[in-house]
């Protein structure tokens, strides 16, 4: 399942005073297999209007888009599906405006919020924070490794880790289980947007082909 | 058409420290016809929260229930509808969400805003600012009197008045073609909303059955 490999979250004020358009450009041209609109203070208008040109950018590149918390915002512009916190609209509410054929991504710390959220209808789980992060301020105690394995022992569902992941930890948390990491800062901060994407992609691919390597041993 | 007689928009911070449902049980005893959530800075899961309990509150009290914004929200408490502004969701794609059995609301300041909404599938138009008003600090110039006149000229929509309302202008907002009035600080920071509510909706009742018994006698 390579689908969530790179999982690229745009907040633009992450992204050194580039525009969100040249964000997504260079992210999709590194390769991310995700785009998320992650803008929790833009008006609506301003959501979809964005979103409307990341719809075409995503299309052009065959990535998925998925916009954060807003499902009306999501529905408005064609993404493939919307992505809900612990203090977003609940799951099961989500999937019935979502309706079936959508995405619905949801985002889980632990054992319990993970499977109430497979129970709830999620397709796919945000699972974190791994590592301490700045980006996002209430995202509480870092859940590590070890919180991240015991949601893949937990849960069925493709897992997206996030939370302070970065060239430097990104093999780890695939090894842990993961099926592709979240990403803001260790994209969108990076001088070259495009080859931070490019190389968190690589190691990704690298590391699971190793692990279906040695799965295919058995 | 008295369904828009008292739209009372309920933002909690303007209600002197009471509760949200506090405000809205009140506001409903003094004969609100149609309740507004509008809370900007709430997460999504408590505006659903709170939004399933004033769904059942309307619902007893044979009130419109709508909200404010986002029409994930709307859809997900089962309300009446959504009331959208200039910078939100464009009606024409808000419209698409809502569906076509649910009430949509758009701001209109302009003759031209008002024209286009209507095109657009708005139910009804919140019209204004009609005053100077604290609640809506982008609200721009008031529109004056002058400016209801034209748009209840130029658009067949039920249009519900909105901007620095109080017990004092309320009659010639409504002699001036409006079909009912919308209320934040005239309802909620009264000492007492309910009385409040009660005496805003006499005299708009009294208005307009005073304009239609003159109009009978054409």
């Amino acid at each position: 399942m390579d689908l969530w490999d790179l999982y690229v979250i745009i907040t633009t004020q992450w992204g050194r005073g580039r525009e969100t358009l040249e964000l997504v450009r260079q992210a999709l041209q590194g390769g991310a297999t995700v785009i998320q609109l992650r803008e929790k203070d833009w008006p609506g208008r301003r959501l979809v209007e964005v979103g409307q040109k990341i719809r075409e950018l995503t299309w052009e590149a065959g990535a998925l888009f998925i916009v954060n918390d807003r499902i009306d915002v999501a529905l408005a512009v064609e993404a493939d599906g919307a992505h809900v916190g612990q203090e977003d609209i609940p799951p099961s509410l989500a999937r019935k405006i979502l309706g079936k054929h959508k995405i619905l991504g949801v985002s889980a710390g632990t054992v319990e919020e993970a499977s109430e959220a497979w129970r709830d209808g999620a397709d796919y789980l945000g699972v974190g924070s791994i590592f301490p992060t700045l980006t996002k301020k209430d995202a509480g105690e870092p859940i590590g490794l070890e919180g991240l394995r015991a949601i893949r022992r937990a849960v069925p569902l493709p897992l997206v880790a996030i939370g302070g992941i970065k060239q430097e930890n990104v093999e780890e948390v695939i090894r842990a289980g993961a099926d592709g990491v979240a990403v803001i800062s260790a994209v969108l901060a990076a001088e070259d947007v495009k080859e931070a994407a490019s190389r968190l992609l690589a190691t990704v691919r690298r590391v699971k082909s190793e692990l279906r390597g040695n799965r295919d041993g058995f």
